[in-house]
C-alpha cells in the first residue's frame, strides 16, 4: 500500500501519521520528548523507522514540520532561536537517510495545509487560520497558494496591530492580537484574576458576568483582526484552532457576531468562521500532503 | 514590431501605453473624461483603436485595469458600486472587439504588477504597495504570486486596523490606516487646520513644528501598519506611491525610522521601503504585463 509519512515536531512531543494519498489514516502516533540534548532528533528518527517497519514498506515520501522559519530550499528550518537547539540548519533528508528529499515546513503552515487537505478547509483555496494557544499562531492561503514570503514568515497572524499605541510584543508589533488573545498574557490583561484562559472560559460558562466581559474583549479583538485581515487576504473561510478554540460556542458564537460587524461584505460575500478539525495532528497531515503535492 | 497595449481606466482619465515585451515604451497617452453616460467606455475604445493605428499593426495583446473587483474569469470588473456606471459586468474582450481575450485587473493590482515589471520592485517576488491619495489603496505579491483572493479584494491594505476602538470606515474597519493617512480624512484629523495633505506637507517643509507633529502621527501610523503587514506578507520591499508620496524625504525619512521600530527583523532581515517609480502609468504597464504573462 502506497503511503506518506507526515511528522510534526512540536515543542514537547512529536506527532506522526502514516496516510494514503487518498487521505486514509494507517497510523497515528504522539510521542513526548524532553527538549534536551537532541532527544527530539533521535526520537523522531527512531519513530520514522518504526512506522515504516510497521507498515511493512518504506514510505513513498516523508514530510516534516517544525517550529521556526523554513529555509527557501525546504531542506531545513533556517531560523528557530531559543528552543530545540540543533534544529536550525539540520538537513532532514540526511538526518532521516531518506531516499527522496524530505520537504520541511513551518508548523503553522503545515497545520493549515492539513486542514485544507482533510479538515475544516477541505477544498478551499482562500483561507487563513489562527491557532490560539500560549501565543497566537497563523497561516494563510490565497488563490490556492500557501503564503511563505521572503524568509518564510508570512502568516504570523497573531502579530497584527490592534492598538497602535499599545506596548510592543516580542516581534515589535504594538498592541498585537497576541496580547489580547494569547494565553501568555491572560494574567496581565485580567489584572491577575485568571492564570489561564481555560479558567476564564470556565467562569464565563458558569455565568460570571465580569468574566464574560473580559472574555468578550478578547473575542472582539479576534473579530476585529479577522475583519482587518479579510481586506488583506480575502478568504472564503477563517479556521480557528488551538487549545482556546475548545471553548466551542463560548468562542464561536460571539466571534461570528463580531466578525459580521467588522467585515467588509463586498458584493454580499461573507467569510465562514470554522473550528479546526484535525487538532494536534493537523501539522502532521499537512506535512504528508506537502510531500504528496511534489510527486 | 510586437507590442502590448496596457490601458488603465481611472476615475477621471484613461492612461494607456504601447510597450514591447522587453519593456520599451512606444507610446504613452493620458486622456481625461467626464464620468457621464459611458463617455469613458467610448473614449477608451477609440483610444485603443487609435494607438493600434499609429503603431501600424494590431497589438499582440491588450490588458485592462480599472477600479473595483475583477471577476474570477478576468473578463470584466464584477463589483464597482457608485462610479463608472456601466463598468460592472462589461466584457472588455467584446467591447474592444479584440481577437484574443483581454484580461481585466483591479487597478491597484495592476499598479503593483507594473512596479514589479519595470519600476521600483523590478524582479522582486515578495513585495506590497501602498497608494496614498484620497484614500489608501494597496496590493500584495507573495512568492511571485499577485494576491487576488475569493472575490478579488485581496490587498486592500488601507483598510487594516490601527485603533480597534476607533470609528468604522466605509469597509467597516475600525480605526483603519486610511483614516490616519488618506487625504479624505485630513480636515477631520487636523481639527480643520488643513484641507489637503499637500498643504500640511508644505507647512512641515517650511518648518512649522505643530504641522510636523500632525504629519509624523500619519507617518507613524503608516509605519505601524507596515510593521504589522510584514508579519503577514513577509516582503523584501514595500513600495509607497500616490500623490502623497510626492512629499519625498519628508515622508520617507521618518517612515524608514518608524518601520525599523515596528519591524520584526527575523534573522536580521530588513524590508526595503521604496518610492514608486512609474507614477500614474503603473497600472497601464501592469495591465500590459498581465496580458504578456498569459502568452
Amino acid at each position: 500500500m502506497t503511503y506518506l509519512l507526515g511528522i510534526d515536531l512540536g515543542g514537547s512531543s512529536i506527532k506522526a501519521v502514516a496516510v494514503t494519498p487518498e487521505g486514509r489514516t494507517l497510523a497515528q502516533v504522539n510521542e513526548p520528548f524532553v527538549d534536551h540534548d537532541l532527544e527530539w532528533a533521535v526520537k523522531l528518527r527512531a519513530l520514522a523507522a518504526r512506522l515504516q517497519r510497521e507498515q511493512g514498506a518504506p514510505a513513498a515520501g516523508i514530510g516534516i514540520s517544525a517550529p521556526g522559519l523554513a529555509a527557501k530550499d525546504a531542506r531545513s528550518i533556517a531560523v528557530m532561536p531559543g528552543r530545540l537547539l540543533g534544529l536550525e540548519g539540520l538537513d532532514w533528508t540526511k538526518h532521516l537517510a531518506a531516499p527522496r528529499p524530505v520537504p520541511v515546513l513551518n508548523d503553522a503552515h503545515a497545520a493549515l495545509l492539513g486542514e485544507v487537505w482533510l479538515g475544516a478547509a477541505r477544498g478551499l483555496e482562500n483561507v487563513f487560520m489562527f491557532t490560539l494557544g500560549t501565543g497566537v499562531g497563523g497561516a494563510a492561503m490565497v488563490d490556492g497558494h500557501l503564503l511563505k514570503g521572503a524568509i518564510g514568515r508570512a502568516g504570523h497572524l497573531g502579530h497584527v496591530v490592534l492598538d497602535w499605541n499599545g506596548p510592543l510584543d516580542d516581534f515589535n508589533t504594538p498592541g498585537s492580537l497576541e496580547r489580547f488573545m494569547g494565553n501568555k498574557f491572560i494574567a496581565q490583561r485580567t489584572g491577575g484574576r485568571y492564570a489561564t484562559t481555560h479558567e476564564l472560559v470556565a467562569a464565563v460558562q458558569s455565568g460570571d458576568a465580569a468574566a464574560r466581559e473580559l472574555w468578550l474583549q478578547s473575542v472582539r479583538a479576534l473579530g476585529a483582526s479577522i475583519g482587518s485581515l479579510i481586506n488583506v487576504l480575502d478568504p472564503d473561510a477563517v479556521i480557528v484552532g488551538g487549545g482556546i478554540a475548545r471553548a466551542g460556542a463560548t468562542l464561536f458564537e460571539p466571534l461570528e457576531k463580531f466578525v459580521r460587524q467588522y467585515e467588509w461584505q463586498a458584493a454580499g460575500h461573507v467569510a465562514k468562521i470554522l473550528p479546526a478539525q484535525l487538532g494536534d495532528f493537523a501539522g502532521a497531515y499537512g506535512s504528508a500532503w506537502n510531500v504528496l503535492k511534489r510527486f
